[in-house]
C-alpha cells in the first residue's frame, strides 16, 4: 500500500481536499478563499468571536489499534467543537494540522479526512486550510473558528456560591469504552455499543450550550479531562469550592455491571464525555426549557472556600479530593 | 535543571502566561477571554479575516543545535505572520499548541515565550489561548487569526500574463544564515550578521504587505520555499507560467563571496526568507509608493501557458525548472 513518502504533498492536499469535497470547504456566503493559499479568507460573523485549539498525538491521546483513523478524525474535530459548544457558540471554520511519518500509508490519512468530513458534514463548520508536515511522532491539531451570535458567552469564572451544578448527559461512558477497548472486548454481542461510541464518536453539544446559553446560565466547560479535574477547574477560574452527591451523577445502566470495582473512578476521572458542565443559581436551573432539564441532572453545588471538590456519598459521607488522592496538578498528557 | 516532567501542567501554564505578560494576551477592546477558558472570545474586527496554521518540528523544520528557543518562539510566530502579511492583513489572535517531551527542561519553554512575547511585542497580536500535551517529537504549533480592514486581500490566484514579478528585500539570506549555522560557522567576526538575522529572527512585512494591497496589488504570497517553489504554486494557482531573470535577483552583497558556488542554489530553492512575491500589471508596479519601490525589485515576467517557471540568465540561455532538475512534486517537510 501507498505510503506518505511515495507521493508528493501537492498530492497529498489535492486528495484530502477531495474528500471533504466543495461543501466541507466552502461557503459562498462566508469564505472568500479556502485551502491552497497562504491564509483562508472569511467574512465575519455577526457576534463575538471564539479561538480554540486542540491536539490529538499519538500513544498519548489515542492508540491507533483501538481507534480507527476515521474515528480519530471524528474526535479531534468533536473534542475542537465542544470547546466551542461549551461557550454556547457554534462552530464557523476549521484548520488541520497533520504531522505525518513518512512510512504512514496514505489511505490511513484520507480515512481520517473521511471522519473530518462526517464529522463537519453533521455538526457544521468548513475545513478552510491547514498544514501538513513530517513528524516522527504522528499527530493532529485542530484550530476552531466560532462564533456565538448572542454576543454573550459562557465562561469557568462565573459560578457563584449557591449554584447548583449539572451535567449533560451520562458521565463515565466514553472512559468505559476505552477500557473494554483496550482490553480487546470489542465483540458488540457483547459490550454495550453505547460504550463504544461514547469512546469512538463523542458528539459535541452544540444546541444544548446555544440553549443554556439563551436560558441566563452563565457557567459552563465540556468535560474533556474528567469530571473532578474539569469542575476543578471551574473552581480554580471562579475562586470557590463545590460538593458533588455521588448518587446522582448520571450513569450508563450497564456501567456497574461491567466495572463493578472501578465504576465511579471512570465516572469521576475518565475524561472525553465531551458532555457540559454547568452552574446556575436555583432560578435559572428551575426554568430551564424542558428538553435542557430532561437532558441534564443536577449533581451538586458550589459553595463559598478555597478551591476544593467535596465528595458526598449516599450514606453522609463525605471525603475531600484530596482524601481520595485526587492531584489535578498533573503533569503533561 | 528543572524538566517538563517535574511539574505540573497547571504549573507550567502559569509560568508561561506570566512571561507573556497581559500586555500581549489582553486588548480589553478585543478580547473578553484570553488564555485559560475553553475558548478565547474576541470582538470581531472590522474587515475580513485571515486564518493561517504553521507549525515546526525538531530536527524538520529547525535543529536545536542551530535555533535557540527564544528564537524558535520568534520564528514560528513570524512563520505565520507573514502569510497574512502576504494577503496584505495584520495580525489580530494567536493560539500556540507546544508539543513536548517530559524530558525538556522548563527554561527552554520559557525561552520559546520570551521569544514569541518579544515578536508580538514588536509586531501585534494577542496570545490568547493554546494547548500544551505530552510528544515524543518537540513541535511547535501556531495558529493565527488576522484581518484586512479594507475587506480585499491579495491571493496566489490573481496572476495574469503581462504581470511584472517582483520581490522584497533579498532573497536567499536566510538560507545563507542556515548554511553558515550549519557548518559552526557562528563566529560574528567571521560572518556577516545579516545571514545569521534572517534566519533566527525573520521580520513578517506586515506594513509592506498592506501598502501593496493598498496600492492595487492582487496577487502576493510569503517566501517561505524558496523562490522558485513559491512561484510554481503561483503559476499553478492562477494556471500561468513565469519567467526570472537571474541577474536581477536581490542578494546581499556578501552572498557570492560566501558560497561562490551554491549563491544560486541558496536563492532559488532556500526558503525561509519571509520576503514577500508579489505580480502586478506595469501600470501599478510604476505606480508604487516610492518606499516600495525603494524596498521591492522587479525580477520577472508573467506569461502564458502552463505552470513553468523559465530561468533566464544573463548571456541569454533560458532553463526551465524542469530542465535544471527542480521538482515541485515534493514529498513532505
Amino acid at each position: 500500500m501507498e505510503r506518505i513518502k511515495d507521493i508528493s504533498e501537492f498530492d497529498l492536499i489535492t486528495r484530502l481536499e477531495n474528500i471533504l469535497g466543495t461543501g466541507i470547504t466552502q461557503n459562498p456566503g462566508e469564505i472568500h478563499l479556502s485551502i491552497g493559499d497562504d491564509t483562508a479568507v472569511l467574512n465575519p460573523q455577526e457576534g463575538i468571536q471564539l479561538l480554540t485549539t486542540d491536539t490529538m498525538v499519538e500513544n498519548v491521546h489515542f492508540l491507533p489499534e483501538i481507534t480507527s483513523m476515521k474515528d480519530l478524525g471524528w474526535k479531534s474535530i468533536a473534542s475542537n467543537y465542544s470547546d466551542v459548544a461549551s461557550m454556547g457558540g457554534r462552530p464557523i471554520s476549521v484548520v488541520i494540522t497533520l504531522g505525518l511519518k513518512p512510512n504512514q500509508y496514505v489511505k490511513d490519512v484520507e480515512d481520517i479526512y473521511h471522519g473530518v468530513r462526517d464529522h463537519c458534514g453533521k455538526y457544521g463548520g468548513y475545513v478552510v486550510g491547514g498544514d501538513i508536515i513530517r513528524s516522527e511522532t504522528f499527530f493532529i491539531s485542530v484550530c476552531v473558528l466560532g462564533v456565538s451570535e448572542s454576543k454573550t458567552f459562557m465562561s469557568r469564572n462565573t459560578a457563584r456560591p449557591g449554584d447548583k451544578i449539572a451535567v449533560t448527559g451520562e458521565i463515565g461512558s466514553a472512559a468505559a469504552g476505552l477500557e473494554l477497548l483496550s482490553h480487546g472486548k470489542t465483540d458488540p454481542h457483547n459490550i454495550p455499543s453505547q460504550f463504544i461510541a461514547a469512546h469512538n464518536r463523542p458528539i459535541p453539544k452544540i444546541q444544548t450550550g446555544a440553549k443554556l446559553l439563551k436560558s441566563g446560565v452563565k457557567t459552563a466547560m465540556d468535560i474533556s479531562d474528567g469530571l473532578v479535574g474539569d469542575l476543578m477547574k471551574v473552581c480554580h477560574s471562579s475562586d470557590v469550592s463545590a460538593t458533588i452527591e455521588l448518587d446522582r451523577i448520571p450513569i450508563n445502566g450497564d456501567l456497574k455491571n461491567y466495572f463493578p470495582v472501578d465504576w465511579l473512578k471512570l465516572v469521576l476521572g475518565g475524561g472525553e464525555d465531551y458532555e457540559l458542565l454547568f452552574t446556575a443559581p436555583v432560578p435559572i436551573m428551575t426554568c430551564l426549557p424542558d428538553d435542557l432539564k430532561e437532558s441534564s441532572t443536577i449533581i451538586g453545588i458550589i459553595n463559598n472556600g478555597p478551591p476544593e471538590i467535596i465528595l458526598s456519598d449516599a450514606n453522609g459521607y463525605s471525603h475531600t479530593t484530596k482524601d481520595v488522592g485526587w492531584d489535578h496538578f498533573q503533569t503533561l498528557k
